[in-house]
């Protein structure tokens, strides 16, 4: 049984339900209303992103406000011939669902955000660098986790438009050469924040059962799947009541919404 | 000003005060104890990792937990090697200083963590794939996020050891060809979460100013860094008053400790 010392660092149950809340309840989102957002709420968003894990304390990441009408008529002339790109991936049945859905909210949402990766900010020397190349851009998009989380807190929808040309954006922003665009993104209020995600209600893809991505001590693990340890974690993995602490109002049988 | 009705989705002061707690306090940790997690804790952090933002709901990502000491010491050893090479980088005093930090806890956590991306789980075409080639390495690096977060929220420290080389990885872990290792991480309870991150009391590198990081409209913004619009917004960057509604102890000339 673990003692009590090493959880002393836990949040209350109360705080840790607005963490979790931020992570099942965000959605990717492409329909927005049109109120602004107010400049404390964005701050606050921002200073999250900027408040994300990066190696060796590079904080790689600048943050575009996109306001301009004009430039994001620009790069919705992007989204367009890159939506089409991406439509001809797809055929028959597959197509027709890929054209029914809404892919943007680039000219709807009150703002749009890009988010770049710097990763010579203090130099070519990186601490924590070595043979993986893309180090500094793993950290971006760890800034843009924390942007969805907060933003969905903030009651904002934001959706990500990985349907795009990243040298068309640098000449649209002028970004220099040595910056890497790593996400556009749009943001706004929403009329309502979809229980499910989008793709699964439209039936383009499910959630799989978390269990089929865990291995144990190696990728084929047929051994190592049967070992006690991992039988342990996989049935609490299943297990809704790992949850009541944090949503008390759910019963063993009504796991939060999740999905 | 804002009506009540866009922010009808806005989480509570108290539930958005878990969610900015978790960003705020979270570190990039190295120094573990040896206490267990509890199997309910892991099946959380794993879950919420698993409800990660992914690109045309991919869901790229699978998790090995690795416990196999064996294992680790091959990895400690990899490890060393690219240590070496890292601090070869730096000259002088600041060599001298990045030989001082500890910078993974492989063998002292009592569990490692390998996240890996699949880009082609459901074929090569993918919704939202086009002209930018990595975006489902992005999505996995949500997750990673997510991780890190509700680690830190159970009371759980996390470091990412990007002091690595991938090939050895997907050796010691049978890791096919088409799965990429994105982050290896050691988990586990702590002593102490440092109120500042370690590299900015190592005196290594400090946290930028938000404001240097923000740009309107374009990436050389002289003109419209000077818009009402900007100059709004940049002066709630520096406002405290902003976490007054949720962070209700802080007075506005001492913030929540974030940084």
């Amino acid at each position: 049984m673990p003692t009590a010392t090493p959880n002393r660092h836990a949040f209350a149950d109360a705080l840790k339900r607005g963490l979790y809340e931020a992570i099942f309840r965000r959605r990717d989102i492409r329909e927005f209303i049109s109120d602004p957002i107010p400049d404390a709420v964005l701050a606050r968003v921002l200073i999250a992103a900027h408040h994300a894990a990066s190696v060796g304390f590079t904080q790689p990441w600048d943050f575009i406000v996109v306001r301009s009408v004009e430039q994001r008529r620009r790069v919705k002339e992007i989204f367009e011939a890159e939506h089409a790109k991406n439509a001809a991936q797809f055929t028959g049945e597959r197509r027709e669902k890929y054209l029914k859905l809404k892919l943007e909210g680039i000219l709807e949402a009150p703002l749009n955000l890009i988010v770049t990766c710097k990763p010579d900010r203090f130099g070519p020397a990186v601490l924590g660098k070595t043979s993986i190349r893309d180090v500094e851009i793993y950290s971006a998009c760890l800034a843009v986790e924390n942007m969805w989380l907060t933003a969905r807190a903030e009651g904002l929808g934001m959706g990500w438009v990985s349907i795009m040309r990243n040298d068309a954006l640098a000449e649209i922003f002028g970004i220099p050469a040595d910056v890497i665009p790593i996400a556009y993104l749009c943001i706004g209020y929403v009329r309502e924040f979809p229980d499910r995600p989008i793709l699964a209600s439209a039936d383009w893809a499910q959630r799989l059962p978390p269990k089929s991505l865990l291995h144990f001590d190696s990728w084929n693990d047929a051994t190592d799947r049967t070992s006690s340890a991992a039988e342990s974690l996989l049935k609490k993995i299943d297990d809704h009541s790992i949850w009541l602490s944090i949503f008390p109002e759910d019963s063993p049988t009504k796991p939060p919404s999740r999905e």
